[in-house]
């Protein structure tokens, strides 16, 4: 569990680099920029945990993931300059988080007796409402919603898990299995540039 | 009870047809399309849940609700073509979930010995939360704030449920007479193109 | 505990006035400008309730605050063309509600044995939540993320109330100086034009 954590630490750091950089971009204040860091990293395991009834949630109960997210923000702000270059491997760090965010988010769920729509929901919940909330406050509408394979490798990762939750696997192996499934599509869909089908009909805009 | 479920599960489908449309009208990818069909179907009566305590809400104790919303929002997205003639049977079902969804949150509410400006608040936040989360993901400002009697309907519909549960009305007859209320407020709203008054200063333009 | 229930009342009727102001100038209906009134006045407290567990949330246990809310936006609706003139005197209960809410909010969750830098943010939560749904309910980017020394203003008085809530001073004498403090911060910023840092960099347009 202790390897749980630490991926965890690292996917709360990258997200938060995430909701601060969005900040920056908006011309947001220096606590502006703190505030869509910390609501980025902690804000999906929050909603989780307030639909669990999980009170108060983990984000408040062990501050070390408030106090990462705010040193990660700050740091982004003092050393934007150089942000840039952080970009790629960054992308690997939150395809890190999002992998460790669903497997903690379905498991949870499935540790509380949820059923198995919930289960996947509640892991796709903790790894992409932080970044609705970002997008929103952003004024922009939320990126998951619009492009990418990114909610989707949560999907498959949460499905994972639950029909191994079903199984003999034992539970260490069913994470690891989840979590790297979710990671590796995630991945794959960067570099083939998946997308997701949408409705590209001329039509729409004269309704 | 079983004719208030099923008038439940009508209202559902008939708010993840319209946030299902919502997102293909923004051009979201399917995966958005389901969320917004989802958020729209359940949000409000999830945010209902949350504020009385009664967690997890009902949209995870039962997942007949999520089943319902994602194979309706699968339903138009693959139908879109279609969806515009059955735009007018739709207002029908939105009114019929509306009915159903105030009498469910302000009986809920009551039941929960709450008091009558909270009873009536939470038919209206279970029957218009959803579309508000609808309009903030779509990046719009919630339509339900700026025009039409519709959050009004419900509150007509709410106050006649605090009234006769005072009373000894039975709690079947109350519950049919709100909804009925409810539903023949928003029909007449929409038939007679009714406005609540709002403030059109020209003068506010340049504050 | 009686005066702050009065500060708290009055810090509700400006934050309520504030959020029915926003509704009229984006020319929303009635029944929007009465929404966007309730939830900029009670949305801060009932977030830090959600998050601490504490439900039904403070707004729903005691009517007032909701009666209060409506009252206000009812009459800042009525009477709004004479609201530029309050707008000066408003900034005033603006702050006395910000110093309120912080004490409030930090010191309810020091009570429930919450780690410094949660209660903290509970604290900014109760004091500038409403106002940031208010802004994403009226399509806009929270002000408070953007400018102004305001949630500042917040983290500074409730780091106060938890430094002395460790030392001997007694409570009241501790909620006085931290909520002092805070309104005293306010006004200060108020007057000077106090700024937080932001990046002004002319290349960020391009990325």
């Amino acid at each position: 569990m202790s390897l749980l954590y630490a991926l965890d630490l690292i996917g709360t750091a990258a997200f938060a680099a995430s909701g601060a950089w969005a900040g920056i971009r908006r011309q947001m204040d220096l606590l502006g920029v703190i505030v869509l860091g910390l609501v980025t990293a902690t804000g999906g395991g929050t909603l989780r945990d307030i639909l669990l009834g999980d009170l108060p949630p983990f984000s408040l109960k062990d501050e070390t993931y408030l106090y990462t997210s705010i040193v990660v923000a700050l740091a982004v702000f003092v050393g934007h300059r150089h942000f840039e270059r952080l970009h790629h491997p960054l992308l690997y760090f939150d395809a890190i988080g999002l992998g460790t965010f669903v497997v903690i988010g379905t498991g949870k769920a499935l540790a509380m007796q949820a059923g198995p729509l919930t289960a996947i929901l509640m892991g796709v919940a903790t790894a992409t409402a932080g970044g609705m909330v970002r997008d929103v406050l952003s004024g922009q509408v939320p990126l998951v919603l619009q492009r990418e394979v990114y909610a989707s490798a949560c999907i498959a990762g949460g499905a994972i898990l639950v029909v191994l939750h079903h199984t003999a696997v034992p539970p260490t192996i069913a994470i690891i299995v989840a979590a790297t499934a979710t990671i590796a599509i995630r991945l794959l869909a960067i570099w083939r540039n998946w997308q997701l089908p949408r409705v590209n009909d001329r039509a729409l805009d004269e309704k």
